[in-house]
Parts: C-alpha cells; structure tokens; sequence
C-alpha cells in the first residue's frame, strides 16, 4: 500500500495538469480560482486509496478521482450562493470575488467537466461508474435541499438530521471508495461493502466535527469554538440537547436560541450558557458515543471486507486518524 | 418514417411516465412545474426522428430523448435566474415562483438527472453517448457565459455573434440528432454528418428568429414585433447593421440605440427609425440570404447522407417547414 501522502502527491500532481485554459476565461478562470484555493484533497485521496487496495496502478483511479473533486468543488460553489457564505477557505467565495451568474455557471461547468472525467472510464467499467456517480450526485442535491429545509424549519429531529449529513456529506466518501475499489478491480461486494465503511465514516466525521466546533479546542480546531451555537445551527448536539431537556430546560434553551448578541460579551454569554445546558444533559458524552457509534459500524464493515491483515490495519488506522483527530 | 405528430405523441406518452415524484418536494416540485408548462419538444422529437431514420424501433432512444429535454429545461431554468427573466412560456420562472436557491438547486438536480438518462444507454453505445452529451453539455455552458459577455460588451461582431449561437442553440440540435442517429444505429460518420445538419439548420433557424422579430408580422410571430429592437440586443440584424454602416449611419444608429423611451409612442417611434436604418443597409435581404446559407449548408449535408429518397424527402420538408415559418 502507498502512504496517504504518497496517494495524495500523485492526486495533486495528475490535478496540476488539469488546469482551465479553455474559452471563454470568464467561464473557466473562476474553475482555477476555486480549485486553487486548496483543500486536503481528502475525497480524491480517498479514490486513490481504494483503488491501491486492490491494484497496484492506482494511476487508472486519477480521472475518476478528479471528477470526484470536480463535483466536490461545484457544490460548494453552489452552496456557497444559497448559504449566501463570503469565505471558502480563507478566500472570497465565487459568488463574491465575480458575481452570482459566473459561480452559477461556472459551476454548471464543472458538474458536466465531472462527467467528462467520468466518461474516461474504460468502457467495461463505465456503466457502473457512472451509475454510482449520478446516484451519488442526486443524493447529493437532496441533501443540499434537506439542509436548507431544516435550516428554515423551526425545529427538526436528530434522525432528520442524521438523513441530512449521510446524503449532503457521507454518501460522496462512499461513492470516492466505492468508485475507487471498482477501478482497482474489486468485484461490486467488495466495493459496496468498502463504500458503506466510507459512508459510515463520513457520519461518524460530521458528528465529530460537530462536537468540535462546541467542546473542542480553539487553538487545534483553527476557528472559534461556538460557531454553530452563535448561528443557532441545528447540530446534532442541539438537535439532541431538545430531545432531552426538560420542559424547564427547554425554556432556557428556546430563550437562549432567541437571544440576538450584540458584542463579543454578550455573545460569550450565549455560548457559555448553551454549553452549560448541553454539559447538564451530558451531550458531549452523547455525542462521542453516537460518533463512536457510526466508527464501530465502519470497522464492522471491514471486517467484512476480509482484507489481509496489513491492509485492514492501514484503513483502520486512517479511520482512528480522521475520527481521533482535534481539529 | 413516423409522422412528426406520432414522434411526438410517442415522446409525450413517455415524458408523461417519468414525473418527479422524490423527496424532498422542495427540490423535485419545481421541476416537475418547468416541465408541466409545455413547449414543443422540438428537440426529443429530433433524437426519436434520427433513430427512426436508420430503425423502427424508435422506443430505443426515449432515454435519451428525455435526458436531452431536462438539459434543455436546465439550462432554462438556470439562463432565466443569469438573464432575470421574469416569465418562461407566459408563466412566472422558477425563481420568481419559488426563489433563486430553489432555481439553483432543483436546475442541478435536473442537469444530473439527465446524465441518469443517458447512463440508462446500452452498455454498447454508452461511452460515444455520454461523450458526445458531456461535449455538447460545455458547448452550451460557454455558449451562455458568451451570450452574457456579448450583453455586457460595448460592441461585437457577427462573427462572434456566430459562435456564440453555435454554442449556446445549434450544438443541442446537432447533439439530438447524432445521439438518436447512433442510438438507431447509424454509424459513427453517418451520424456526424446528420448531426451537422441539425447545427446548420440550427444556426439558420437562430438568425431566422432575428429577423422574424423585426420583420416578422406580429399576429404570426405571436409576440410584439421590435422587441430586440427595444432591447437594444445585440441580433444578427444590428451587428451586421453596424458592420455596414458608414460615418453617419453609425452616428444615428448609436444615436437611437442610447434612447431610453419613455412611453409606448416613445418606443414605437424608436422601433420604426431603427427599422428604417435597417432597412436602408438592405439588412431584412442580408439577414434572410444568412440564413439561408446556412440551410443550404444542412442541404448539402442532407445529400452527403445518401439517404433513400423517401428519407431525405421527410427531412428536407422537415428543414424548409422550419426555415420557412413565419413564427
């Protein structure tokens, strides 16, 4: 097996000649200006890596790894419009640096642009290729309109949310393994079964994050602790916390959601008191465990994958790494 | 051959199977709303006319008729957001009736959906169909940032006013007829050259529209006659007026085209002197011997097909139809 940064300097080498020199420029240079920007890579990684864990070419993976990307990027174009978000990692979003029309089309572009890589699939694989692929992308879409729905809803259940985060974000780490195994020549149960340990692990990751961003810690997470509680976001810690609470607790927790702070005090408060309220319903602990939840189906699912022993530890070191990480 | 109106019926019948009926409703709704305002299917009655061509079995390409028709609304439903049209077929656009995240969002679900379509080919015919769609699918992404590029620039030639109704019209003619010729069973040549039928006849119906609304009778065209005109857009007809005119032509055509009128005398007035100038640079003659080139370039294409004569007979009738109405 190639290390992860093995895997990843092939990606980022392949993605380097990649580039949008095509016309018109004002279609394509905001392409290179998001792609630029970024990222660890993590979905086309992910390809790579599937395809090693049962090829020794990895380099036949490479198309279907950058469409995986391309897709990726596309729908946060588009999400950054409808979330009305002005910084993609660190930067200005499309939408702001050029205007809303060119990350509109420009990402249009780049979700057919992930089809045409898709289409470099040899022919044999190509059907079921690309049938996981729209799959994904539909569900994908669905879960973009599942976030938005909850956002505006006033209140949602932790199931709700659990449909949302598989399809706005697990089921692409899916679809990067599953794409990646077929390519590597896994027959389509192995590839099924090594897709499920990735939609598993996208769960157990977006749980994760969300318990980060309350009860982690500011200097590792790279940004302030409290954001979602700040935005009133339906996590799955808030979405828990009202599951839980009391009618007293309750109270306190739908006055705490209605406050509007107006400085950096007022908005300590309101994170001090939503984290107290979430310590006495032991939320933190919660989430672990339902994050630890997610991480034990995955490592089932290897198990069944019935790997040799060197290549089940690596995937599961990959998975201790992603869930045990601070930030 | 199957009648036109049989063609049509026969794609209706299917389209009329395929509802989106999915969740979430705030993501499918929308598009089962774009479909439902009717249109004339022009263009999945082509894919179904070109595999009729060369089999009986136009129920082959159905898939591939219907995949054709969601780009199409796509692009419709994305164009309208770009171009803030407030109406599509007389009723209120997608995001005017919902909201523009919705016309974001439920646009790239159907822009997916038709890759599902195409991806239901036979495994045998799948990877030229899915590369001439992804082809055709840029073509059409560049053809509209071109169109927008067109509005916002201070001037532009009919020469680029060429490619960019090559792109953004001709190429999804061209593409219905190359995928229904294949999926019929054409071979790869003969299908290419039908294809570039579709493009001239596409180009020439374009430039056609031009001239139709301004020269056109209104109770024929079925909308107001001087609209582009009022829009100060940049048609076949005002680029080659521009390119034509001398000193003072130029001077009293940039004259009226900085008129904003202000009432509907005022724009009536504005609709007959630019019509006048036109008419003086004998604009109606050129725009109508343009686009008959460009049918006589399907024409040709038409004989180098070295259809049976009962065949080239429907298209040609098919072509002139097309070319020679007055709406």
């Amino acid at each position: 097996m190639l290390s992860i940064p093995t895997l990843q300097h092939i990606y980022k080498s392949y993605a380097d000649t990649q580039r949008f020199n095509q016309k018109p420029a004002s279609l394509y240079e905001p392409i290179n200006y998001l792609l630029g920007l970024g990222g660890k890579s993590m979905r086309p990684t992910l390809v790579l890596l599937a395809a090693n864990l049962f090829s020794a070419q990895v380099e036949k993976a490479l198309p279907q790894a950058y469409a995986i990307e391309l897709f990726h990027n596309f729908s946060l174009m588009h999400d950054d419009i409808m979330d009305k978000s002005p910084l993609r990692r660190g930067q200005p979003t499309v939408h702001i640096r050029y205007d809303e029309n060119t990350a509109i089309l420009s990402g249009d572009a780049m979700l057919v642009y992930a089809f045409q890589y898709i289409a470099q699939t040899n022919a044999d694989l190509l059907a079921p290729i690309l049938q996981i692929f729209t799959h994904t992308a539909i569900g994908i879409c669905e879960g973009q309109q599942l976030d938005m729905d909850m956002a505006a809803a006033p209140t949602a259940t932790v199931d709700e949310y659990i449909a949302m985060i598989r399809l706005k974000t697990a089921v692409l780490l899916q679809a990067s393994l599953e794409m990646g195994a077929i390519i590597g020549g896994a027959d389509q149960s192995q590839a099924a079964i090594l897709g499920s340990f990735g939609l598993n692990l996208g769960i157990s990751f977006q749980i994760q994050d969300d318990y980060l961003d309350t009860f982690g810690q500011a200097a590792q997470v790279g940004k302030r602790i409290g954001g979602d509680i700040l935005e009133n976001k339906k996590t799955f810690l808030l979405l828990k916390a009202l599951e839980l609470a009391n009618p007293e607790q309750k109270a306190t927790l739908s006055r705490l959601l209605s406050t509007r702070p107006l400085n950096e005090i007022e908005e300590q408060e309101k994170i001090t008191h939503v984290t107290a309220l979430f310590q006495s319903l032991n939320i933190a602990q919660l989430t672990q465990d339902f994050a630890q939840h997610y991480y034990q189906l995955a490592v089932d699912d290897l198990q069944r994958l019935q790997l040799p022993p060197d290549k089940a530890t690596y995937l599961l070191d990959f998975a201790h790494y992603l869930l045990n990480r601070q930030s």
